[in-house]
């Protein structure tokens, strides 16, 4: 295994962002990024990082995200990750009784683009840090656990995005985190018809990180204990069972309210978290309008920002495209991952927003999918 | 006591709307109006129902406020409001051994004004039916036990206004509502510094009603009985130990964190209810910043609408008047019911809002007055 050191490695993937069903929102450890519940995602597969990652003995650490150089004495997620990533090849290595290569280390260069604007709200690092670890797992044959801990040590939920399917990232409540574990659920072809439209909305204030809004919540909020203990382990049972069926009216009614109840936990908080803004409102009052009637047809999901992530079945997307034309200006061009749509889906000429608010972006696309290896 | 039936009798009474410190949300009986938890509030003097009340056996049941005629046929809480009336006196005689009187009925005649615009979200109903319940207590001598009571048949928190001071609605338990009374913890010069802005927001859109609100969030919020068992009784002990002892550091931090707890069960709410508006959200912050520091000197509480009610003591209500400016445009005259205060602020013409937003009004009072009989 001498080839280790000799060589310069390289790897190329991409890895999709996800999004919570079922929101993580709580660290039990800072440190070792551990949350306080069980979280349940989807891989969104239309939005991806894509990550060259090169790892060698003779390069120093270095990351540019988007071609843009990242300072890496400010940021200490990088350094951590990268860090953690040599402690697991070491471990590996120690393991596998090769001794001398202890003494050696190695240095990580990452080149990462994204598909999707960074900044804007979309959980570009949690895909790259996902990117990041899966590189390396693959580079030095890490276990899925391994590679799993290595995301969340980036990005706490960036750990999610290393599955396809429907993914589970369990709390644990070892303090070592050697319970912290993500696992697949069902498998990335379980669901076909299940997709996700990406709703990108104009930020209307800079809003507090999540990772400081949650640290903030767990301090002050009284309704967070009994969300965690009570609520979220039967709603990803249930969610669970839905899936299993494919019933996407259940679906549907338990992925809303966790997402209220996310936004619900960040407005109990002091000084309150606020999210969601007016305009996003107007997506929850559009899928409302687009359920009335005996089932669900449309369920939307917030994470930390104004974005709206509708998860619909996919003879439903040009349906639900219409009832949002009735509230937003739309984009010129709206982004397609899903062949069957372009076909089908005009923007309108006669509907008349009934709102000022604008779209930004809004990106159709399957679900589940899982990282790619490249190169 | 003939006098009841051949007497036309008259009484022109004052009642001021009354603002939840600990906010009531969610009934045990709907018909009764019990309350699912107790509720503390103040009421606000300078925004008063204006009710004169005629009552003789030989009028019909009529109702007019501001000077339209509300049609009772179909207004179901005028109608249960004195019938319940009438049951009350037929109590009172019978207990009084009057007992021919039993076969009268009385008609009330009812002429309502307010001194603030109805419909603006401002608590109109509930101080003019808590002005019904003075007027009709005041003409036949009820005790305050059941002059609450009639107010809250007509509207729930309207029962709040009958007493000055700080004010306690307790839920109580028992399925008849006899423990459900309300109660004045301290008396209404106790705490002579404290006074209220009411700031009137433009409304963004029409929101859902709190009864029909209270009612979606009993049936489906998860968070809801958590607050009302563990989280409201040890607010309610907090926030007047902190009023004892006029600890407005304290007493802002409750009144904030409740009127937070409030939004978010309605967040919790399936569909979730949205009475904040962006706009609200700008006051949240206008407050905040005015209270970085070592000590809270302003608290806002928001009912079930956009408008905000701030609480500070006189000697801070110029200074968070300045500090709004940075955010809205004010309207060309502030009403001031606080003689101190007009001397000494003036909107600043040198300072431009951050924002687009626009108050509508904004009222300055003192907080905690009584009713008051007129004649």
């Amino acid at each position: 295994m001498d080839c280790y050191f000799d060589e310069q490695r390289a790897v190329e993937v991409e890895v999709p962002i996800n999004i919570a069903l079922i929101k993580y929102w709580g660290k039990r450890n800072e440190d070792l990024i551990l949350p306080l519940n069980s979280s349940l995602s989807l891989n969104i597969d239309g939005l991806v990082a894509r990550t060259r990652l090169r790892c060698s003995s003779k390069i120093s650490d270095s990351v540019t995200v988007n071609n843009t150089s990242v300072d890496l004495e400010k940021s200490k997620r990088f350094r951590k990750c990268f860090d953690y990533a040599r402690q697991l090849i070491r471990g590996r290595s120690c393991h596998e009784n090769t001794g001398p290569h202890l003494e050696t280390e190695y240095g990580f260069e990452v080149s990462s683009t994204t598909n999707f604007p960074v900044g804007a709200g979309l959980a570009s690092s949690a895909a790259g840090f996902a990117a990041i670890a899966v590189s390396i797992g693959e580079l030095f044959d890490l276990s899925m656990v391994d590679v799993s801990s290595l995301a969340r040590i980036g990005s706490g939920s960036a750990c999610r995005s290393v599955f396809g399917g429907l993914v589970e990232w369990y709390s644990g409540s070892d303090q070592s985190g050697s319970d912290c574990v993500v696992k697949q659920v069902f498998p990335e072809n379980w669901w076909p018809e299940l997709c996700a439209l990406i709703v990108v909305l104009d930020p209307t204030e800079k809003e507090v990180g999540s990772s400081i809004g949650m640290r903030r919540s767990v301090e002050t909020s009284e309704l967070l204990k009994h969300r965690i203990n009570e609520v979220v382990p039967k709603r990803i049972e249930r969610l669970k069972v839905a899936f299993q069926s494919r019933d996407f009216d259940e679906f549907a009614r338990i992925t809303m309210a966790d997402s209220n109840q996310l936004h619900a936990i960040c407005l109990d908080t002091c000084p309150p978290l606020k999210y969601m803004s007016d305009a996003s409102w107007y997506v929850v009052r559009a899928v409302n309008e687009f359920n009335s009637g005996n089932r669900r047809r449309a369920a939307y999901s917030f994470d930390a920002g104004p974005n709206a992530c509708i998860f619909v079945e996919n003879n439903n997307v040009v349906g639900f495209l219409q009832q949002l034309c009735r509230y937003f200006k739309f984009p010129p061009k709206v982004i397609f991952n899903l062949e069957s749509i372009e076909d089908h889906f005009e923007i309108p000429q006669d509907v008349n927003p009934s709102t000022s608010f604008a779209i930004r972006d809004i990106i159709v696309s399957e679900v589940g999918g899982s990282p790619r290896i490249i190169t």
